[in-house]
């Protein structure tokens, strides 16, 4: 089971802002859908907004004439940009098709070699993804009890998830006891989808509100937290989903490991630090508004950002397909 | 403006669940209407809780034959003790009640006197709200961004509040500069009711999700957090909305204040620390659920306790009407 998926010439995206109720899918192949799609959420996580990116601009020549090749793809490069400012994987990824479209425009079947080069790119991340899981095995020390905090499983990503496939790994070698998933305000990333995917996997959890986890933990409930990241400069400090950071601190607090699990590819190699990182601010009606329901008057001020940025001090150790980072990073010799 | 009002022999609620939208009122003299309303947190806060029971013991015996006085009285007792297990005020309330019932049960008029001392109370409550914002005041070393969490204005009291009352005395002595409002899942008391509140005071505010404080307070935003409490232990232990601890935790790490007003009958002199505290499980459809709008499974398991306890060495000070208490806690010598 796939997030996205290139069926016949079209772009399958489950959407995710129905579950977990309906298993409801979008079939298209219009660049401004699959913008929106980005941007409404109904496809996120870093990885899988990549892969979303890659196909989206192979689509985008699908019916052109040759004259508007150029124009359709750099337009739909324009368009993507300006979904999701913060995960560095859509740029990584819009970067390589643009690469790849420079050196091939003269080709013929330039549709259908941008087409193999965004596959090349989902596969790529399928099995970096099994290459996380891996490297992240020798986190568990013992049979333990993990909490975990927005979404990062298949969901999230092309193949079967960062976070969320350590955990996977970890139960399927007997080293999970027990799955505590944060809620995730605004969007419950982890009631919805988290849930979902770990009922999928059979594995036991419970949904706990955002400012709970400090209760569990002053309760010797959690032995250590794993999370996604959406961008890691090069001295490690990460930016992920609102709330990240809070946990970070509270691990800190109570001697608990904290854990980041992300593709290599997260790393900004043109960060040098948190102060180079831009945060999405996201409309105040996602916190004023559930569904259909009003919660609150909107004409109250919020603050919603998207992310919050962790400092390296407070991160235990960065799990990636290639190894797992620890004090003092040195992202680049691997 | 009163949470809970006496008038022509009937408890008067500003029904809580219906705000910011609509004020709308629960007019009754039915003991059981009032323990549910209270179970439901139409109204809701320690104090007026407390409050509300008080009236509702005198409401038991106002129709009552002779021979059924005793029986109706204790019956609900016994109903209203069941309500909400951690607020100790609840419990105060109750004890002077019974107390007072018994000293007077020969008496004629029995009812009236009833009555009167519940009004005792509420008055007291009224002027314990104003000792404590006065003793507050001298929290703010300058004009401050504060930040708090659930509700603790005059909603949640029998006058006009506890923490937020302390907040509305700073902004008149121009000592405030700006409120971050805790949204506090899982109810949305700080969105929903705070929020109302801070507009009728015309005090600026800003709301944000729970788990959004952390970084706030890596930004520098926060110069001091108040908060109330439902239960204080005789070594300064604390019991709060759930986020509370978190919020403690978080002051910790950033170096920030953190605060507790409360009245001085929220002190537990039964209590000699926090493993003595019962902590309340609420329903885990009030984490499932919103309004109409299901946000996941109701299969899924959840953990939703009502509180969290925050230990005394993480409390800069206990804001009573007695006074403020710090570190070492001597609540007895007043």
């Amino acid at each position: 089971m796939y997030s996205v998926e290139f069926i016949e010439n079209k772009l399958k995206i489950l959407d995710q802002t129905k579950l977990p109720f309906v298993e409801e899918y979008i079939n298209t192949d219009d660049v401004e859908r699959i913008s929106q799609a980005i941007e409404k959420l109904e496809v996120r996580g870093a990885p899988a907004i990549g892969i979303t990116a890659a196909y989206a601009l192979a689509l985008s020549i699908k019916n052109s004439t040759i004259e508007k090749i150029k124009n359709n793809f750099y337009s739909a490069v324009n368009r993507l940009q300006i979904t999701r400012p913060t995960a560095v994987n859509l740029f990584y990824a819009i970067d390589e098709m643009k690469k790849f479209f420079e050196e091939n425009f003269n080709k013929k079947n330039l549709y259908l070699l941008l087409i193999e080069k965004a596959k090349q790119i989902h596969s790529n991340d399928i099995n970096l993804c099994e290459r996380i899981a891996e490297n992240g095995l020798s986190i568990f020390k013992k049979k333990s009890n993990v909490l975990t905090h927005c979404n990062t499983g298949f969901l999230a990503t092309g193949g079967n998830g960062t976070a969320l496939n350590v955990i996977k790994k970890g139960y399927e070698n007997n080293l999970i006891e027990h799955v505590f998933v944060d809620e995730t305000r605004p969007l419950f990333q982890g009631s919805r989808l988290t849930a979902w995917e770990l009922e999928k996997l059979k594995i036991p959890f419970t949904i706990i509100t955002d400012s709970t986890s400090a209760f569990l933990m002053q309760q010797n409930k959690i032995d250590l937290v794993i999370t996604g990241a959406d961008r890691i400069t090069l001295n490690g400090d990460s930016a992920n989903k609102i709330g990240t950071y809070n946990l970070a601190v509270l691990c800190n607090y109570h001697k608990i490991p904290f854990y980041i699990a992300a593709p290599y590819t997260t790393i900004d190699f043109n960060s040098s630090d948190k102060s180079k990182i831009k945060i999405e601010e996201r409309n105040k009606k996602e916190i004023f508004k559930i569904g259909n329901h009003k919660i609150t008057k909107e004409i109250y001020q919020a603050y919603a950002p998207a992310f919050d940025i962790i400092p390296n001090e407070l991160i235990s150790g960065i799990i990636t397909d290639a190894k797992i980072f620890s004090k003092p990073y040195n992202f680049i010799n691997v």
